[in-house]
C-alpha cells in the first residue's frame, strides 16, 4: 500500500507501467483470455474486474494523443459494429480519465491476439464479462510550464 | 514516466516500495555508501540526491506511527550529538510529508550498515554530501472512513 495510489496499483503493475514508453502498449484482459500464452510479461490482479484495473491504470497512465485511436477493444464476433456495455464503460471510464472524446477501435479477435502478443505487458484480471478486454497505447507526460 | 508522479520513481524503486509493507525499512545512502556490497536489494537513482529521493519516496511511503522514531540517521563518528545539515534536511522534508514533528534517531556507523544490510532495499543517489543516508521505516496506510 502506497499514499495516493490505487491499492490495486501492486509491485509488478506499477514496474511494468512505469518502464512504458510512448506508443508501447499495454493488454487489459478478462478472465478468459489467454494471458499466459501470449503475454510477453504477465501482470494478474485477480481480485477485480477490468473496469476497475482499467480505472487504476488509467489514474497514472496518460493515453496516447498523437494518435486518432490509444484504445482498442475486441469486436463481437457476430456483430462487429456493436460495442458491448463493458466496452462502453471503458470508453466512458478513459474519457473520463483524459477529459476528452475518445474513439475505440474495434479490433477482429485475431489482430487483438496479435496486438497483445505485441503489447509491453498484458494484465489479466477477474473480469467475467464477455469481450472485456483493451489494449491502451501510452502517451507523453508533458513538462510543466512553457515547452 | 507517469501521471502525478515524481519523474525519480522509475520502475525499480516504484516496485521495491509498492512491495514493501509495515515495519520494513528502506535505505537511501550516498554516493560513498558501500551500497552493492551491503544491499540485499539495490536500486540507483545515479541523477539525484538524497534529499531529493527521498522527497519522491514520501509522496508515496507513509512513515510509521506506530513507533518513536521512523528514521535513523549516520551519527557523525567523533561528534555523535550533532546532526549536520544533510540529516537536518531530511528531517525537515519528513516533517513536512507527515505534517507531524519527528525524532531522527543517529545510529553508529556499524550499527547504520547492520540496518541497511537488513533493510528490504537500499537506494543509492548522486550524494556528496558526508552523512547523507537515511533509513525509513514504512508505516500503514488507513483505510478511508470510520475504522
Amino acid at each position: 500500500m502506497l499514499k495516493t495510489l490505487d491499492p490495486l496499483l501492486g509491485p509488478d503493475l506499477l514496474h511494468a507501467l512505469a518502464a512504458m514508453g510512448h506508443g508501447d502498449e499495454l493488454a487489459i484482459v478478462d478472465a478468459n483470455f489467454p494471458g499466459a500464452a501470449c503475454a510477453r510479461r504477465l501482470v494478474r490482479v485477480d481480485g477485480a474486474d477490468a473496469t476497475q484495473v482499467l480505472a487504476a491504470v488509467l489514474s497514472l497512465l496518460p493515453l496516447d494523443d498523437f494518435v486518432e485511436s490509444p484504445i482498442a477493444s475486441m469486436a463481437v464476433v457476430d456483430a462487429p459494429d456493436t460495442l458491448p456495455p463493458v466496452v462502453q464503460a471503458f470508453q466512458r471510464l478513459a474519457e473520463g480519465f483524459e477529459a476528452r472524446p475518445l474513439v475505440v477501435e474495434p479490433l477482429p479477435r485475431e489482430h487483438f491476439y496479435a496486438r497483445a502478443r505485441e503489447a509491453f505487458a498484458v494484465v489479466q484480471t477477474a473480469e467475467t464479462r464477455l469481450y472485456g478486454n483493451v489494449l491502451l497505447r501510452k502517451g507523453v507526460v508533458r513538462p510543466e510550464g512553457p515547452h
